[in-house]
């Protein structure tokens, strides 16, 4: 197809499909001549993650580049989590050493009690460190015991992201569908639980005071 | 204490602290003279929650008001969660309506699914919409049965936010402590699967092509 169909096809303005290909991010068409190139259904697909990754996770150009070049090499399936987690930009950023230091304990603690085998170069220590210390200043510490049931959501979480990628058996495709799992699955999950608390409050109608029970059927 | 005082136990600079002023993010402290103002520990907590919201859960200074004011309104329990859920930006942004038009029908089917009472002015609803289709465009469809194990770890994750919000009878601190189990337990909640994802990855020698279980033991 011209890059007119792929910009139709996947809504991109051809302006930005050109960026993309200037920067490295989707690879060449096949040139037939000095004015037509045709690219492929393996365009459709990549425009599709790069737009995914940028408009959607909110990753920079660099951040993608990252991404899309750790997809394109073929590893061992052990790495290709680790090197797709590890280029993805982490879902808190931990600038604060200070504050990593001080909080890395109760990770440790964590990570020993749900019996989690993580890298002590993954970048997520850092980030859970950060958030927590971040908890923790505004006067909402979560103990180690606090965490734990919420961990072991997590964990049944990542074993149904698991179940779903045990079974692309390329693996080109298992590294594409392991970023997109691991990036945008989390807004899903996120609104998943914004509306189970709006349901589970409503459930709970004594979860507060000065009721009485009785408000919830007012406004019904 | 001083303003020099508060900008040291925040870690924020004077004129950031002077700029919330102007913009009403935060009160006004007690004016003891033309050179003298004083603020007290609300400022501090005020701050701390200004800054999580805008350095960590990257609002704009327009949403942090929005979610302020929100807070500042006494408010019916049940009307205090929903207040402070609209105020807060959802986590993903539903821009094209013929996405989510498109989406609605899958969304109605998970809640029905779950049981779960959600308002239709609920912005989530669309946000749901919206990851959908792009985790659809990417060849990614998740139906409502693969949906559904997700939504219940959702559901036991807002029993245990429910379970900690619960305890706090101040309907300020409720409100306040609200939004920050709502926006920020949410990159706890993704860095804590991120982590099970890697344990989880470590446990499937067997889960992608060409693995015999071996190369686990060699990396170790």
């Amino acid at each position: 197809m011209r890059i007119s169909d792929l910009s139709r096809l996947t809504g991109t303005p051809v302006g930005t499909i050109k960026y993309y290909l200037r920067e490295g991010l989707l690879p060449p068409g096949q040139s037939l001549g000095a004015t037509l190139t045709l690219y492929g259904d393996e365009h459709v697909q990549r425009l599709r993650l790069i737009r995914a990754l940028t408009a959607r996770g909110g990753l920079s150009i660099a951040a993608t580049r990252d991404v899309l070049t750790a997809i394109d090499q073929p590893l061992e399936p052990l790495d290709t989590l680790r090197v797709v987690h590890y280029a993805l930009p982490t879902p808190v950023d931990a600038a604060e050493t200070g504050a990593v230091d001080e909080q890395a304990p109760r990770v440790d603690a964590l990570l020993r009690a749900m019996g989690w085998d993580i890298s002590d170069a993954s970048p997520h220590r850092n980030a859970l460190a950060a958030s927590l210390m971040d908890l923790n200043r505004l006067g909402m510490e979560y103990s180690t015991e606090e965490l734990l049931p919420y961990a072991e959501l997590a964990a049944a979480a990542a074993r149904l992201d698991l179940d779903r990628l045990e079974h692309i058996k390329d693996r080109l495709r298992l590294a594409e569908h392991a970023a997109i799992v691991v990036l945008l699955l989390e807004p899903v999950l996120a609104v998943l639980r914004r509306l189970a608390q709006e349901d589970e409050s409503r459930r709970r109608t004594a979860w507060a005071p000065g009721t009485d029970g009785r408000h919830t059927e007012e406004l019904h």
